[in-house]
């Protein structure tokens, strides 16, 4: 049991709203890019990954977007046809804008980077208008991510499914997901993450996401307690706060304070982790478990995809997540480094 | 007595933040433009325009928002000076951005337009940093005009100026202001119109300008009770809705609803009505009047900017306003039409 | 008697193709435009001016360009009509335009300076699909601007203007009018000013803007022969070098170096004397006047102009500039300095 | 022996100038994008290919462009530079700019096609500062791509090269390569088209292209003759055109009519047909081969290329263009369709 009432009889449980863009990974891994010859494409983006990890547990999952209209663009709506994700929510952009893509350079399991092109991306295309009332009314579950916020119509279009949402009881989940390339300034940032995290019941996201929404606060303790109890002012009952190897801490309204647990992983690469951690957790949530147990199957769900060369697909089902669990409690888990 | 709690002990009674412009009004009226020959330069823009009310009416008021480094910057800065009011919040902006110009076209009384020159305009390039915490802290009230939300960076600025206001006690004044050719969509007026409404103590609008902001909710009967009452939920005690010739309306978060009184006037162009009566209205509040008395004043000073030339340069003294009340009382007015 | 042979049979002596624009001129003169109150207005902006001053003089004119769709745009056509310049090549733009706006500040005769408003002017949009082959055909002339070249699509309407001028025979007067404010950089203004001097028959333009054309040219010596007679490589016949209170000197592809005459004159401003030096040196071009007598003409068109308030009001007729003449040449001219 | 004069005693025997970009294609050939895993990366963009071409056939060959700061970008400079090419003429864009990309979809043999992502290109980014005097005066042959003329800067950093080269006598042959994607209207093409064809020695498009340039001429005959005559009238001394299948035609200043020859090929792909060629047919001009035998080399290079996987990897060395011709002359040449 949590602390969150999801509606029930809702056709749908879980909602992602925002970017579903392409990863190019390059296949020849712990090189610079320069020197790599070949890439494997896959979907990608943040809520795109986590609605196909909801979908993986077999959650009833839907996503509201932009794809462009090109073979990228469809390449995104038949993956998503193929995981069971419901697209009636997803809009094909007017000519002119172009798929998200991230070209991934992973060096070493400790040195990832990204090449991004995001020009004239289609997801920030999204316009109020393409948020169906009626879709969000029928969710029990609304996921926005932070990137969404980043340029008009797509910030609008955060807010008024944001609106809609509250007006029809769907639980808001906010993840923070900041990408600095494609906001204007930090300030701009700092404003629209307040605006939107305060109309939200859970929010997650790392210490550093939720020091750059503190910038305007000065001489700020960076103290995880004090940023959580902000929010509980506003409509937020959760707040996650991520500190990478140091582990994760859930604060409840009712002024808990849960540290999550950690799986180990022959880590390939550190990209996705987030993303997986962010599907496993809300779909304990979702299920009614407690705060601390859907903390782990998220955490175990983080560690199957950094073993994995993709983000995307390698999501894990339910059963994948419970052996992952299994062989980790057995003390069977083979390190390979 | 009214509803709000002004804080005690400030510097400042009053600050309008957005934009300060240059109104031309041709001298030769009730003539189309096109045949117009000479202009007078006045000072202009909603929020000016009501700094420059407030101050005539003895207020101690300050302005935050950007100018262009050119002459007619200087210019509103001089009349500002001139006029009392304290611009150490005031920023010279960077060059390439002018004053935003509008050229009066005064037809009839009943037909009057005007001629914009809003492209890079100073005004909208407020930043965040621009408005300072200890300003805002300093003011028992601070005025917002819906203008400041149609662009970034000043609509970040206004954001970040409404939490100063609220963390401090400031009381907040919306003057909703909608001028659509600054805007991209009607969507994206109404989703900051209403966030920035949801954080204010006072606003004022016009019936018109309401449905703007309602523009997503369907059905919507456009009544004034449900339109007020919505913001009550919020942060507003006092709403207050314009019908034109109808008169105004202010509704209480107590559930009072005030009918404003008219005078009559010698109209010359119907421009400035609007702020002359903003600044009656809101000196009242502040000075602790009634709701039904502030209203008064506020319909006094607009018949009396309406009877002359110019906006700004005819705000009229506390005087000059209780005079025009008790000459209008007396029955002595005289109707020149 | 002239070294240019102007096509006959034609139904417009000459052809203006550019900026018709508003002068806001103070009225107050001698202060600061911070301190001056009423402005008046008048047509502006140089190939509108030259237009003006052409059909002043007798010539059949005719015009190119777009206005804006509002007051101040059908003020320049009608303003143009009343002083029988042809409008049937003129284009009114689609909304969102605005007229170029120049505020003039006098402080003393020899410190003028310009307020420009020149975002989105309407000027600038002129597409090349507006430059109808048949029109320049049938004219004698062609003056092109510079300003014309600073901006796409007008920039790509000049090329095509000047490509209709070559096929038909039609006479191609460039006059520099170097505006530094519209242009992304002064690379660009030398590329595109070579290449349109390329294919022009008179090239009119102060030593400054011949610099401005040079500056990929290192080392260069800044000798007017030499610019001159890079030209006459091309299709140069003419090329007038401005040395502003200097005097002026004329190149002709025959090898001739004339120096023009100055008339003295009561200054009020400086600003409009180069639109009127064009409009009377071209007059006499096509009048088949030799070079001297029509840089004279030029001059005293010059003189006018400078001791009136407005440019393009007080653009001389043929009788004006004669009278002028006779004035100067008989000693009564009297100075007020 | 060919009409053409290359000058003597240069360090480089060719320069291209424009865009280098990133190919990505598809390892799973004929189907649809959307239904392609994995994609091969290498270097493209017409003059890139070109300047690969003439390297791989043993001229001293420099290349002229900008490069996105980051792995794509250091991915073309060293490509280049273990093909031999001199990128001391190579500048690295500052940030925020990305290699364009091409990803290649074959269907068929018949049905490829390319989805481009060419937002913020570092190439169109070309200043007329990076083209330096001393590096064309250095170089017997100057290529120009028509994509570089799409966007400023880089437009003007074209017309700058064109100056330099005729002022030093660098031979310059003008590839048209006409990409409507990045082109803001078809007047605009041909506008630029028209004014930097009037400068070059050699011209060589596809009909289409040339159709393109003329779209100001009416009634136009579509006639090879016609459209290389007009350009004898200015610089040009060969036009080149092209009219796919049915083979290529040669113009001469002088009068002649040379008809290309084709091979034979196992196509994988069209791509890069028309890079090869016009590598193989400058390189015979440079070495001062008459035409035919330039076209031939050309035409040999193509069938080579349409061969291959990919562009510019495939682009064959003298020996192989040598040896692909006495194959398909021998008789010996296997046709796998």
């Amino acid at each position: 049991m949590n602390n969150l009432s999801f509606p029930a009889g809702r056709a749908l449980d879980f909602i992602a709203l925002g970017r579903a863009c392409v990863d190019l990974n390059a296949n020849e891994i712990h090189r610079p890019m320069e020197d790599t010859v070949t890439f494997t494409k896959y979907v990608g983006g943040s809520p795109a990954n986590i609605a196909i990890g909801m979908a993986r547990l077999g959650m009833c999952t839907g996503f509201v977007g932009r794809v462009s209209d090109d073979q990228m663009g469809r390449f995104i709506v038949r993956y998503f046809e193929r995981n069971g994700i419901d697209t009636s929510g997803m809009i094909t952009d007017r000519p002119g804008s172009v798929t998200g893509l991230a070209f991934t350079e992973i060096k070493s399991k400790d040195d990832c980077s990204i090449l991004m092109y995001r020009d004239h991306a289609a997801d920030l295309n999204l316009e109020p208008r393409d948020v169906e009332e009626s879709y969000i009314a029928n969710a029990k579950a609304l996921l926005i991510s932070g990137t969404a916020l980043a340029k008009s119509p797509s910030r609008e279009a955060v807010f008024v499914a944001l609106q809609y949402a509250r007006k029809h009881g769907t639980v808001v989940l906010f993840d923070l997901d900041y990408r600095p390339y494609t906001w204007a300034s930090s300030e701009e940032t700092a404003v629209y993450y307040n605006l939107a995290a305060a109309q939200c019941d859970v929010i997650i996201g790392t210490r550093e996401e939720f020091d750059q929404m503190e910038s305007f606060e000065r001489h700020t303790v960076k103290d995880d307690g004090y940023t959580a109890g902000k929010w509980f002012d506003h409509h937020a009952r959760i707040v996650v706060i991520k500190h990478g190897k140091d582990g994760s801490f859930a604060f409840t309204k009712e002024g808990e304070r849960i540290e999550g647990t950690t799986f180990p992983a022959n880590v390939v690469k550190t990209f996705g982790a987030g993303d997986s951690y962010a599907a496993g957790f809300i779909h304990g949530l979702i299920q009614g478990w407690d705060i601390a147990r859907s903390m782990e199957y998220g955490a175990a769900g983080a560690s199957i995809v950094i073993s994995n060369h993709s983000c995307s697909d390698a999501m894990p089902t339910l059963a994948q997540v419970e052996d992952y669990i299994a062989l980790c409690r057995s003390g069977r888990f083979v390190s390979q480094s």
